[in-house]
Parts: C-alpha cells; sequence; structure tokens
C-alpha cells in the first residue's frame, strides 16, 4: 500500500458519517438514496462523503445505471488495520511493563511487611 | 471512546509525517530535536504535527522543562484498530464467500469435463 493510500483511507475514516456509511454498506449494498434515509442529510451531502469514499477507495459503484449502487471495499481498511496491528505489539509490550511493574511493586510491599514483622 | 476522539485519531494517522514520529516514539521517548532530525522539517512543522499528536492523545509531553520529552499513547491507537477490528469480520467473511465461489466453480468445471468424458 502506498503512503498516499493509507492517508486517503486514513481521512476517509476521520469522519462519523462516512464510518456510518461503511457501518451500513457492511449489511449489503446501497444506493445513495438508501444510504441518505438514515441520516438527517441533502442527497449532494451524502454524494459528497460518498466521493470521498470512493476515492480512498473504501467504496465503490456499481454499473446499474438507474441505482449505481455502493459497495463497500475491504482491502484498504485490512491495509490500514495492518499498519495499526505493528502498534499492537506495542502497546501490548507497554501492559506488560506495566504489568511487571506491578508486580514488583507488589514483591515490595510484601517484603516491606515481612521485614516489619521480623 | 467518544466519536470526537475516533475522528482526532484518524484524522492525526491520515499524514505520513506524524504516522512517521508515532513509529519513532515505539523506539523510545524523544525531544523535539532528536525527532525532527529524520526530517527534512524545521522545528515549527514538527512541532505543528506534534500539536496534533497531542490533541489526538496519541502523543504525551514530559515534565522536563528543557527536553519535554514527547512520549506515544497507545490507548487511542488500541480503541481505533478496535474500531477498524469490526470490519475484520465482514472482510474476512467475504474473503470466505469468495472461497466458497471459487470452489463452486471449480466443482461446476469438473462435472462438465466428466460430463464431455461420458
Amino acid at each position: 500500500m502506498t503512503i498516499d493510500a493509507l492517508n486517503a483511507t486514513f481521512a476517509a475514516l476521520a469522519d462519523p458519517t462516512r464510518r456510518a456509511i461503511l457501518a451500513r454498506l457492511t449489511r449489503g449494498d446501497a444506493s445513495v438514496q438508501e444510504l441518505a434515509e438514515p441520516f438527517d442529510m441533502s442527497l449532494p451531502a451524502i454524494s459528497k462523503h460518498l466521493k470521498v469514499l470512493e476515492r480512498a477507495g473504501l467504496v465503490s459503484r456499481g454499473r446499474d445505471a438507474q441505482r449505481r449502487p455502493c459497495r463497500i471495499e475491504a482491502a484498504p481498511l485490512q491495509e490500514a488495520t495492518e499498519w495499526m496491528e505493528r502498534y499492537r505489539r506495542f502497546w501490548e509490550g507497554s501492559f506488560d511493563r506495566l504489568d511487571d511493574y506491578l508486580r514488583e511493586m507488589k514483591t515490595k510491599t510484601s517484603e516491606k511487611k515481612n521485614a516489619r514483622k521480623r
């Protein structure tokens, strides 16, 4: 995946309407009219969001001239998730380090308690 | 995670310099000067990117008045990945459906071949 493609994917995801459109499309293809229904938005406003999603390759349009149904394209989502996955090791690592730290603190506290008992 | 926080995280990730800064910070805390070194960028330009990362909660600044070292904060990355994970089931599902389709096509092709042989 090129840098530009990652930029476009993350930029497209940075809007709640566009994320909601993608969520709706996971349930099946839909026309612009069908997509606009649950949102209190004009068709041109929804079309504008769709254009951003299309440019990012997250949505494709069918050839049916009347409906031109929108379809979610999973590949860019997968690539963006793979980019984020690299950090999973990092944050899981940082939680591990936190665990180690807490365990160490616990040991020290019980050592102090035992020392006081003696 | 609020909608605004997800917006801010994805918007912050939509830039290659900011992604590179995060990648650098997974290797350890760094001052703005240290972060600026590998990039052909002025300190104010790097500071501007850092402000976006800070506002998104992806980077925090240390209290050392001289260096104010930058530290990566994993929580928003984790939350954004969790949001994307919901789609993993979807795209893995769509690959499963593709698998089913290819298997079906294969069966049909071999059935045709067998029919021709008879």
